[in-house]
């Protein structure tokens, strides 16, 4: 019987509110708060007629730390669940260490002016967390998240020795539409045109031999612009990083066709994604993490087409004597993602492919959950893209509620350098310090959480794969 | 010896004065006048630098009938050569009718408001124009003009009657981006994406068998849109016009990988364009014409895509407080058409592939010009589209100034039922009266026309296309 305080009501944060709406027996006490009140009215008057029961609403500044603060010191929860902006990470852990109450979110910080995005910041709060008592829970999504989750289980369960992780995340849904982006097109779009990176501390596997050259994105492409490109997409280099190196690689320039169980051979292409940088510290044995994201063509040839002409500028232009920047142009033509939820269909996939040693023999496993937009959009009011979000969050929510993790629960150590962490997390990860400080999901005990994604909606299916490639099935949630 | 006054100083305007200027027998005195005197001066200075003299400048509002009579006035020339924008042909005429001075154009009258175009409000000042004992010549650029002096070409020598014309405008041009358009993108993409047409009075070749479906422009089209649609390109009928009818065709609908002599085979789309209005009237025994226009893959696919998220439309939107209308947000980033000149390579190649009747045999002649970008820049510093546009105004301008075409010279009267003509134009094309009126260029006789396309920079070639498919040359104005 807990009170939380959730942050955030867009579309994933419909999601989580609902969720914990039907746990009641965990979720006592619910306050929705965002700057915007009517947005949680809206999610709040849905709850009560689905017969969910009432939540309480409010307005927040979550940009400021003192209006987070006094929200905070107004409810005192237990438990803070963040699922507004990346970009107000570090106001609301801010707020959560001054009022001494525990912390979860769902996407690391991210700078405002880029499409950058680490840790580092939120680790550095790992010290006084500490020394607070309090629990702070970083990226408890599905990706990241899950996929966190999923790597730790098979640590635990599968395998002596992990050596690579490929993630895939595969949106197979439909919006029937020829072009829109599924969230905020202006954060989407730069996104994925920006520069990949993948983790490698083996040079065999730093050739990535199983991918193929882009032949789609780049179709439509010339050498030639008329405009100058941002620097994000083009400085391309190697990093030094808890002994291995990151790759940089340009946007979209490496791809394969992956076989996703149920769903079939999509293009996937080669991505940074922010799991990956935990994952190196906590996955021991790793030699190579890499993460893949589908792209159809008409996506790809919509998104080189608008930078080709320049629409996806981040720079402020002239045009007839008003000031505009293109990119955000775009966003007042595509649709609103809003509008998708309840005209989307077909699944999402997403799953880890991991490979490594068992018993001295080598072993794959691929872990997987599949999410039917429409089942979702039923269920929550959301299409699959922030219920696979919403319901970890909840989940994560659920267990920190329970005492089954954070303070007192048992952790899972990284491997023991954080010589290149900043200062205040030169402890994170190592010292348990009875459970308090700054965590990735990796790091807590992966069986609670799973046993939650096959009661949440979210059932997950492992297999083992023969070096034949045959499939099969060693546990399947559904059933 | 005559004094002409040229109004209009963009891309054609450029190649009109300078070409004029390399013809000083005949043009002795050049008046060019637009409204922003500074594109005069480039010009004129252009002129001057490459050794062809002096010409005159002036400033003029060719919108308003009175500032062009003005202009008229203060200069008596012989001739108005009118390459400024289409929407001001008609201002421009009624200053010639009121000023007795003789008139020609490249390009039909537009209205301002809408992508439509047609000869008819000009054919009403047919009668005036006869009346006032002046010469009206319209559309005397490549296509329209050479396209119709071709079509009359073939009539004099190569046939006895026609059957059927296609008129094929390929761009094989490259400007090294992936995506700009050759003059202003509002006119140019809105024109490209309107429905399509060709006339026809035989039912066998209305079906069109030797065309296909468009796979490329569609591609990546979805039926659903977020936006709605303008009404122009979907509202497809037939109408009847001179003995057959027109028939509407969805935007770029229906294609056709014609080969194109020294250039090679390209996809050609059926589109409509102004010289088929008056050629149906003027080739006797006319069963059909269509016209073609080559577009690349990448071109349509960039096109789509923009159409697609919303960025052709025309009506204004809300952004971020302002009013934007999304095309000319396009127009402002892409490339200024008039910098594509200096960069663009390859060549264009123009022609009318033509089916009829000689000595009672089918016959089968292809008429053409092939056009060099980059020597067209070298010679008058524009790019091959402006070049073939601007140097037949100017032979169509010698040749009245000669009195070779115009007041006292023969012409080829029209198939002689005017009974659809709007008032003033009742005796188009029929009654020559000692030659004033207002004409199409396929009423004058194409001899000397044709014999200055040769000394003037677009040298024609003739063959004759066997059942085969053999071409046989039977006159190439390059040797």
């Amino acid at each position: 019987m807990a009170c939380v305080l959730q942050i955030g009501a867009g579309g994933v944060g419909g999601v989580v509110a609902h969720k914990m709406a039907m746990n009641r027996e965990v979720f006592s006490r619910i306050i929705l708060a965002s700057r915007t009140l009517d947005k949680c009215k809206v999610i709040a008057d849905s709850i009560k007629q689905k017969g969910l029961g009432e939540i309480e609403i409010d307005c927040v500044d979550a940009d400021s730390v003192e209006s987070m603060v006094a929200l905070i010191e107004k409810y005192k929860p237990k438990l803070v669940v963040n699922v507004a902006l990346p970009y107000q990470d570090l106001s609301i852990m801010e707020a959560c260490l001054r009022t001494k109450t525990h912390y979860l979110d769902t996407a690391n910080y991210e700078h405002p002016d880029s499409a950058h995005f680490e840790y580092k910041e939120q680790w550095a709060y790992d010290t006084r967390y500490k020394q607070a008592g309090i629990f702070g829970l970083l990226g408890s999504g599905f990706d990241p998240g899950v996929t966190n989750v999923f790597c730790a289980y098979a640590q635990k369960h599968y395998f002596d020795e992990i050596h690579s992780i490929d993630i895939l995340d595969c949106n197979a849904g439909d919006h029937g539409y020829a072009f829109a982006t599924n969230f905020n097109p202006e954060i989407n779009l730069r996104e994925v045109s920006s520069k990949a990176r993948f983790w490698v501390k083996d040079e065999n596997l730093a050739q990535n031999t199983d991918l193929k050259k882009d032949t789609i994105y780049r179709k439509f492409e010339r050498e030639e612009k008329h405009f100058s490109l941002e620097a994000n997409t083009q400085d391309l280099k190697n990093e030094d990083y808890f002994g291995g190196q990151w790759q940089d690689i340009a946007p979209l320039d490496l791809m394969k066709e992956w076989e996703y169980p149920e769903v079939g051979v999509k293009n996937s292409y080669l991505l940074y994604h922010e799991e990956l940088e935990s994952l190196v510290r906590n996955i021991k044995g790793l030699k190579r993490i890499r993460f893949f994201m589908t792209f159809g063509e008409s996506y790809l040839t919509h998104m080189k087409c608008l930078e080709n002409v320049g629409l996806l500028r981040v720079d402020e232009i002239e045009h007839n004597g008003q000031k505009i920047v293109p990119i955000q142009v775009l966003k007042t033509l595509l649709p609103d993602p809003a509008s998708l939820a309840p005209r989307t269909k077909g699944q999402t996939h997403i799953g880890c492919y991991i490979k490594g040693i068992k018993d001295g023999k080598d072993r794959t496993i691929y872990i997987y959950n599949i999410c039917d937009h429409e089942a979702c959009y039923k269920e929550v009011n959301a299409q699959g893209v922030s219920y696979t979000t919403g319901v970890p969050a909840m989940i994560g929510a659920k267990l920190i509620c329970e005492g089954k993790w954070g303070i007192g629960a048992a952790k899972i150590p990284n491997n023991a350098d954080n010589s290149d962490m900043p200062k205040g997390g030169e402890f994170q990860g190592i010292d348990s310090h009875n459970g308090g400080g700054v965590w990735n999901m990796e790091q807590n005990d992966p069986d609670p959480f799973m046993a939650e994604l096959n009661k949440q909606g979210l059932p997950y299916v492992v297999c083992e794969i023969d070096s034949n490639g045959e499939r099969k099935i060693l546990e399947d949630g559904r059933k």
